[in-house]
């Protein structure tokens, strides 16, 4: 195991805020890059502000949504309105590797620092966006949140129960989809630049990433006329592969082909009969029927915890799993094991509990160093090496510039 | 505008079935990467055999499933059971720079052709592998189905109406969620071995995926003690922020701050006593009297269609937008002019619309250039760049190897 980062060679210029943009960056971070976080002086990134709250040290209320999603990243205030502030932005760029911004595009133009300013100054900088539509077509100026993305990526419209409404998923999706491109693309940059010397720029949309993620709809409506319905957890061309209640929750039972099918009928449900039942003996008829089947199933397993129906359905070979809350995930072996939460210490919230980082690298592993910055932390740090002096970063202290 | 992909310079051994990994070997290849899919011959990935399917030029059955997420990779069949599958692999494996595959970890072990030995050959090969709980802890040979990622990752307890029950997202999302993450971490590993010579293992599960993707949920249920209710497409802390009835469909309004709220009522509602009726004055009143409000604002807008209602509330400068069928995605401007579908001429299939790429890049600009492959298509030129004769080849062939 090494103790380098996988993108330990990379300067990033953090400009984003809230979620998909910093959620990009947060993994940069985990991995190793050395990610700036550039926040308005005063008020700073508006997740500062966000739920959950922790009264901290100093008897001020302060974020854990921040502070989770910002660690590992250094922190400066930086007022881009200001002439000194744009200065001391294009002086930064001139080492860095990568600028991120989720603003509104057209935003970072207006400021005299779009991507065709930045290129000029440093031809090596790669320059990502992440926004609600994009940098081009009829909707760029739209704002973007990621309900609207989830909503018009036409995730909502598959999502929820039979006969339903159209439901958002319940974490920020749209969001998390787009940090995730967002990160592929410069990353794809990155080795794009090893070979052409030369930067680009990455363009994300929220809209387009949640487009993507739903992976064979178009095809599926396209061929047959037929705009996919909401059906619940269940499956267009697979049963069961569905929820089925037991004592204490809810858990997954998927029988992806007949093998698997003729299993549980025999080793779980007792019932070889279902086998040849011509309402269920082949895949058409059990989609057909589906609720006969779930009937069977729930009564069969109505006694069982989750923990033994899961344990007792995988112990015959057929996939099976719990529906798990937060509590329960915390507590699961696989997820301890797996370094999906971390303790971190914060010098002034104290001891709390961190997302892990989900990409696994054997050699450069990923990992939590250093908790979110406060604000304008690293100001002093970062100014000093680009030249600055004492009584200079004083005076943009006292003009508001930082 | 550059010809080149981003990752023109990579060669990625593709051992991928199904979602999760094509899905991550399609990005691969629309940036460019020489993807060389390896299949079972005879048999192939079993998406061959998934809907939706068309009636091709042979009068056979064809998966437009496959067709879609394996266009731009080269294809070769491979008996990896057989010594002289295995060797050929080996020499591939030679001159490659990844070698992704998804199988239950330890299959490739148990075929001689795992990490281990892979590494020996070349050391600076990056091998990644998403499953559905990943290559270590208690659940690693469980099997991994996208619905068992969405449950155990805590995706589905979030998600779905108030009241009612866990949801699935419409889409495979745990698969897609893995196949960005496993993106992620072999750009990442190209990076590395940029810096450290040599290359790595990558290891994504579909479950740490999934748990990534709800961001938030364990710091707020640590903090409160209050495992997060399903609420629709409610947010916990913001309102309105939901989806409204209008005469053809169901649109979001999103009022992110006190700001829009007042704008929507002066300017959307003609109701500006809503400002400072007690009960919606601040978010906490409107969070707790959600329902009265949406009833004022489906009313206002029950006799204008989604475009009539989206329309006039962003021109108040209100987030806005429709939720979208797949129907009216294919059909939207914004979707068209971001190039989310793409035309394609197949051999076989005809003329048929795959998806675009979410990772827009001006420079190397990601495309959409060969259809997918037809089974062992490109046996003959692969081999023959291993040196192979004709012979040989033919005698492989004969031997069910290729």
């Amino acid at each position: 195991m090494s103790q380098h980062g996988a993108l330990e060679n990379l300067v990033v210029l953090d400009l984003t805020r809230v979620l998909a943009g910093p959620f990009c960056t947060m993994m940069l971070a985990d991995m190793g890059a050395k990610v700036i976080k550039i926040e308005m002086p005063v008020s700073g990134d508006d997740t500062r502000a966000y739920p959950p709250f922790r009264t901290n040290c100093n008897g001020e209320r302060e974020s854990l949504y921040f502070a989770n999603i910002n660690r590992n990243k250094q922190g400066i205030t930086l007022n881009l309105k200001a002439q000194e502030g744009k200065e001391i932005f294009k002086k930064l760029v001139e080492t860095a590797d990568i600028v991120v911004e989720n603003y509104r595009p057209g935003v970072m133009d207006k400021l005299g620092l779009g991507y065709d300013v930045l290129k000029e100054i440093n031809p090596r900088i790669i320059y990502g966006s992440v926004s609600g539509f994009g940098n081009t077509g009829p909707y760029r100026l739209r704002p973007g949140y990621d309900i609207l993305g989830q909503a018009m990526g036409g995730l909502m419209a598959i999502t929820g129960s039979k006969g339903g409404e159209p439901t958002r998923a319940g974490s920020a999706m749209g969001d998390i989809l787009g940090g995730l491109h967002l990160t592929i693309g410069l990353l794809a940059a990155i080795n794009a630049r090893s070979i052409t010397g030369k930067g680009q720029r990455v363009d994300i949309s929220l809209m387009d990433s949640v487009i993507a993620a739903t992976e064979n709809t178009a095809i599926k409506y396209l061929e047959s006329g037929i705009i996919p319905p909401r059906m619940g957890n269940r499956y267009a061309a697979v049963s069961p592969y569905d929820g089925f209640k037991v004592q204490d929750g809810t858990i997954i039972i998927a029988c992806g082909n007949q093998k698997l099918y003729e299993k549980l009928c025999t080793e779980v449900l007792d019932r070889p009969d279902m086998i040849t039942d011509p309402r269920f003996s082949d895949m058409e008829g059990r989609l057909a029927n589906q609720d006969d089947i779930r009937d069977v199933i729930e009564e069969k397993l109505a006694d069982l915890t989750m923990d033994e129906a899961v344990s007792f359905i995988l112990s015959k070979g057929i996939p099976a799993g719990p529906i798990y809350d937060i509590s329960q995930i915390l507590a699961d072996p696989q997820v301890k094991e797996r370094e999906m939460f971390v303790e971190q210490e914060h010098p002034t919230l104290g001891h709390m509990t961190v997302n892990g980082c989900a990409i696994k690298l054997d050699d450069t592993v990923p990992s939590v160093r250093t908790p979110a910055p406060a604000l304008g932390q690293d100001n002093d740090a970062v100014l000093r090496r680009l030249g600055l002096g004492e009584g200079e970063i004083d005076a943009l202290r006292a003009g508001g510039v930082i």
